[in-house]
């Protein structure tokens, strides 16, 4: 039994994603007994979609053996409304002012909790993974995007728009690259892994990484984690620089967030940290050295993410959790 | 009578600084009843300016009558540690490790408040100022330093550290101006008083700036904010740039804080903001404009600071008041 479910009671968690969706049933445990995930299929509208998350929930439910839950919790990417549930605007799934809370909460009946995907991940590392406990973390997940989750005093900070924890569109060099937001020298312009795959292709069709263009050609969207941390295990080492290079600047805007937030702990996550987390933490730790004030990064504990694909699913099923408890 | 102090109850608020020292005596409407300012002559060691600041609150009890207080509260330079009123490090006024607010306890016989000096200011804003009862506030004080304060569900943000908030230290520009505490391209390096002076004097020694040079000589101690904005009004073009590049930074700042916390209102106040309001507010709102994401400044209130000088000691009585209630 844990502190926020009885035995027998059940939970869902949901991830939904541009690219794809994930329900698991938890028992009061947390560990799961049930689970679906399927492609999201967003770009076809706003209806495929919504029709997407309800089957995918359906699904685990089915494969756990079609009980009663007494909850849902989901994580969506932003921005959303954490207090009504509402989707605001969310390109990646043509999603606008979409209630997901009471479109969720009508079909199956129970209570909805719903907040920011990368605030889900965080919270379910914070509940569950290595940086359990710690008085304030901070989540940093570099991918596509650089996605931030905050944790102060336990809860999720939303701050006043909702939407805190924009970590990725921190400045952190004026006049830098152009970022996707339109503004110049964010952190998602620096060390995404569009920003590290534009630099390896152009290392690529120089002739200085001969694995990256024997496997990614010169197109940027072949340019995985994986093949990136091969290129690396096979010695070619501007590659690594340019992974390191963007490590750093993620480094950096650790540093940051530790002499802003003073955090106990820093969870990151996201592929590329998954596939090449030596190398990575490396480098950002060397950051938070150069660059956070030593009163500050004191005892801070810097720890990859443990749950992998299932942070948010966790993180939300124990969101909502605690809220049935209260 | 105000929601924390009955009527006739009174409390004092202390400012301690490298250069002052200033406490006021509050009635039960925070309204000044007695105070007293002293230099601090803080360089002689830690015996000499623990006198100084007894001998402070001494005096501005004995320019109120005498009267009984029930609390102090206490602002001074950190890292301190907020929960023990223990000054851990303060170089500008030789203490280390220092009981503040035991010391200040047995000498006067009731409870104390200890907390970073930018804390209790942007408390004060917080409670009496423009930004009064926004949700979640951060403060920005740009002096010799720039000193930072984050107010998140009405209460500090302390931090694992104890010491959150150091956004003088945020890297903005890797590798740009090495600052004061050894690392390069902080906030402080760019944007504090002595970056901007160190930039005047040099346009004033090129001949760039006759009103500069004329009331400073090459003396980068001689430019107080009070000159620098005489020599704008003169119309110095080059100072007024300079000035500008500043506030932008600062701006850049403010936006990161803007993107990372999500705060409903920031408050900037020091002698510069003071000297020359409308040009840095106006720098300060365009650099939010183009850094900050447009979900997350969308109704944020950019304000100056209203208290000047007096806003440490409020926010300290205000503190006192409101553990005293408790």
């Amino acid at each position: 039994m844990s502190e926020w479910l009885q035995k027998g009671e059940l939970v869902a968690g949901v991830d939904i994603g541009g690219t794809k969706v994930q329900a698991t049933i938890f028992n009061h445990k947390f560990e799961p007994v049930g689970e679906s995930r399927k492609k999201m299929q967003s770009k076809k509208g706003p209806v495929p979609a919504e029709a997407r998350v309800l089957a995918t929930i359906h699904e685990a439910l089915e494969a756990a053996g079609s009980p009663a839950i007494k909850g849902i919790g989901a994580g969506s990417p932003g921005p959303l409304d954490p207090t009504t549930g509402v989707i605001i605007d969310t390109p990646n799934i043509a999603w606008k002012n979409f209630p997901l809370a009471d479109v969720l909460s009508k079909e199956f009946g129970v209570p909805v909790a719903v907040d920011n995907d990368v605030n889900m991940g965080t919270y379910g590392e914070w509940c569950f993974g290595e940086v359990q406990n710690a008085k304030d973390v901070v989540g940093v997940f570099p991918g596509t995007g650089i996605g931030g989750g905050i944790i102060i005093g336990g809860k999720m900070l939303h701050g006043f728009s909702g939407a805190a924890g924009e970590i990725g569109h921190m400045t952190i060099l004026p006049d830098g690259p152009y970022c996707g937001c339109g503004k110049r020298g964010c952190l998602e312009s620096l060390a995404s892994r569009i920003a590290v795959s534009k630099e390896l292709i152009a290392i690529a069709v120089r002739g200085d990484a001969p694995y990256i263009l024997e496997n990614c050609g010169t197109d940027i969207t072949k340019v995985r984690s994986s093949v990136i941390a091969k290129a690396i295990e096979a010695g070619e080492k501007m590659v690594e620089n340019e992974v390191r290079r963007a490590a750093y600047f993620v480094g950096i805007a650790v540093a940051n967030l530790i002499n802003i937030l003073s955090p106990e702990a820093v969870v990151l996550g996201g592929g590329m940290v998954e596939a090449m987390e030596a190398l990575y933490l490396e480098e950002v730790k060397r950051a938070i050295k150069e660059h956070a004030m030593p009163f500050l990064r004191k005892g801070v504990k810097v720890a990859p993410a443990r749950l992998g694909d299932n942070a948010v699913v966790m993180g939300a099923a124990r969101l909502i959790a605690e809220r049935l408890r209260k």
